[in-house]
């Protein structure tokens, strides 16, 4: 018998009280009692986003709410600056040429983290907005959020901040209010622990006043008219019902446990992960790891594609492995959601049995031992 | 946060589509279409009965199959032999007392598994029913059915053979009617991974012509009554609907995996546990240890209640501990069911770093690496 579990940086496992609010009864969007439903989450999610300003709950991918945060607010021929340091970043650079604005992209070499003087140096003229990941999760990277937030708005007070924090809302702690971001995206299949289908962006007063003089062709991704309808409880067109019932179950969960708890939990199986890997022998394909997975590079000569196709035909575990430039030379193993330590040294067991079954020489008791002392089970 | 985990050998953990099939809609009990249901599931538990004859389906805990056997084909003043070497032995003892049956009680103590030697001096009288259990899961213990089986049926050829595989059927081979098992008893809860709920019972020829001159006082519990109902796909009071519907799934997931597989999977999972929990340094209770838990004392000086409570409260595991006599001071770790050696891995961890922090010095890495290696991960 094989149980199958999931450990991919998103989609991300669902709990079983989210699976149980998901076969709850669909209520009718219009009414009073899904009024009330998002009214409650209105609040819920201010809270993990920290911010006075409302959070849209929108039925699409996060890509979604990432082409609506640009399509939304600004203008035809409008500068942008993007950082792409992987395939995430790279998806704002194709955001902005589908929509033939002028683009200064940062790039950044996989694996690394920008730093303030690449940007310095890649930005050409004044953006109207500056796009950015917290974590470029094909690559496993946490890029200075903090650091670049505070550079633009010292630098560029009127450029729109919109950061992707898809892989981090809900397993770190970003004050966005704070650190001036003016749209912070995330996705339901990440930390919310839930199916995919729903996206979110917050949304501050400076991105509300640019919406009202952009002028980029958008319809289903309006985010005016999404913030409209969330004044009144409700969502622009008709959403996920049964993903949005279920977030609340998810939400729940992650206060019970309580939000720093959630992303101390992170940040020990973050860091944990990545000492147990390194005493595998293998080699961190990032010097700034992110909470949402650990990317190493896997030893000379192995496959990763056959690799992590043997883990889930033997083992029933499904590790992400690398993308494009990465593919079959990486390993990203994910512990973005809900995972506890036990999770982890199934899968790093899983792991290092695989890599033992094809000649790569270690102990797994000794990547276990150190990630149960790092962890400090 | 805590994911809560199952470990006692009963009721055991339910996997996800036996969880779906639980909540399909209700069908009623008289239709058709729940006939049709019955009718699948008749020949389904033939197969792992390894017998040509009727499995009943009964909506009652596995103590009530003991009690329907008992009651269903004794006559008042009848005399049964019971094997009593724990709790469940114990039970047995109690049904004959209850009906005021005469009773040879052979009594073994905890933690052993009853010889022909001593069943021979216990036997007083011939009896009309030899009752024993397959695996006395209160001690961890197999007894030895087989033999036990060879000795009942060639010494007392008449003699009902009542056997009580509540932990055994499903986890292990018994070839019911080559045996010459009368009525082999399971419950839902245990390696068929359904909540508790259903009791299952072989009857075989000899045990139907028994229930003819039955005289002691029944009617819930009335076997003739069940066989003759199951004979037209049908159970003869109102049946825990969904449970059954849920059955079908169960048996699905163990049909897929193969019967032999699942056996194959019981054992390997008990022997490396047994190994893995002795490289810890603990003494095993028993030396037959049976497939459904391995059962082990704890370390002189800790209170098993005290830390089965933290392992619970720490790290969500829910693993079992002594009952009665052995209340405080033995485990019973349970790999009945739903398990792979990854949750296993788990269940060794959580319970090693517990031990520690009560100052039991051990290596947990060594005990893991034991688990590994003799399962063969």
């Amino acid at each position: 018998m094989k149980k199958s579990f999931l450990f991919t940086p998103g989609p991300t496992p669902v709990p079983e009280p989210v699976l149980a609010a998901l076969s709850q009864p669909i209520v009718n969007h219009r009414s009073s009692e899904f009024k009330e439903i998002i009214g409650g989450l209105r609040s819920e999610l201010k809270k993990v986003w920290q911010t006075q300003n409302e959070v849209l709950i929108l039925t699409c991918s996060g890509t979604g709410a990432m082409e609506g945060a640009i399509s939304s607010t600004l203008k035809k021929g409008d500068r942008v600056a993007v950082v792409n340091a992987g395939k995430f970043g790279e998806r704002f650079s194709k955001i902005a040429k589908a929509f033939e604005l002028e683009l200064d992209e940062i790039k950044v070499e996989w694996g690394s983290a920008v730093t303030i003087k690449q940007i310095e140096a890649g930005i050409q003229k004044a953006p109207a907005a500056f796009c950015f990941q917290i974590n470029e999760t094909s690559t496993g990277t946490l890029h200075p959020y903090q650091e670049i937030c505070e550079w633009v708005r010292k630098k560029y007070p009127d450029c729109l901040l919109i950061v992707d924090g898809i892989t981090a809302v809900g397993a770190m702690s970003i004050a966005t209010d704070k650190l001036g971001i003016d749209i912070l995206i995330s996705g339901s299949q990440k930390a919310f622990m839930l199916p995919p289908g729903l996206a979110f962006a917050s949304i501050s007063q400076r991105a509300l006043e640019k919406m009202k003089s952009s002028t980029l062709p958008k319809f289903y991704l309006d985010f005016a008219r999404e913030h409209k309808s969330i004044l009144e409880n409700q969502t622009a067109f008709t959403p996920a019902i049964s993903l949005i019932i279920a977030l609340q179950a998810a939400l729940k969960m992650m206060n019970q446990e309580g939000l720093e708890n959630v992303y101390a939990r992170h940040t020990k199986l973050s860091q944990s992960t990545q000492k147990a890997l390194l005493a595998m022998g293998l080699k961190t394909a990032t010097h700034s790891p992110s909470v949402a997975c650990t990317t190493m590079y896997l030893p000379n000569g192995i496959d990763g594609r056959k690799l992590l196709k043997k883990i889930e035909a033997d083992y029933g575990f499904r590790i992400a492995g690398g993308q494009e430039q990465w593919e079959g030379k990486v390993i990203r193993l994910s512990h973005l959601g809900f995972y506890t330590a036990f999770d982890l040294i199934s899968a790093l067991t899983a792991l290092s049995r695989a890599l033992l079954k094809e000649g790569y020489s270690h102990k797994t008791e000794d990547v276990l031992k150190t990630f149960i002392e790092t962890y400090n089970l």
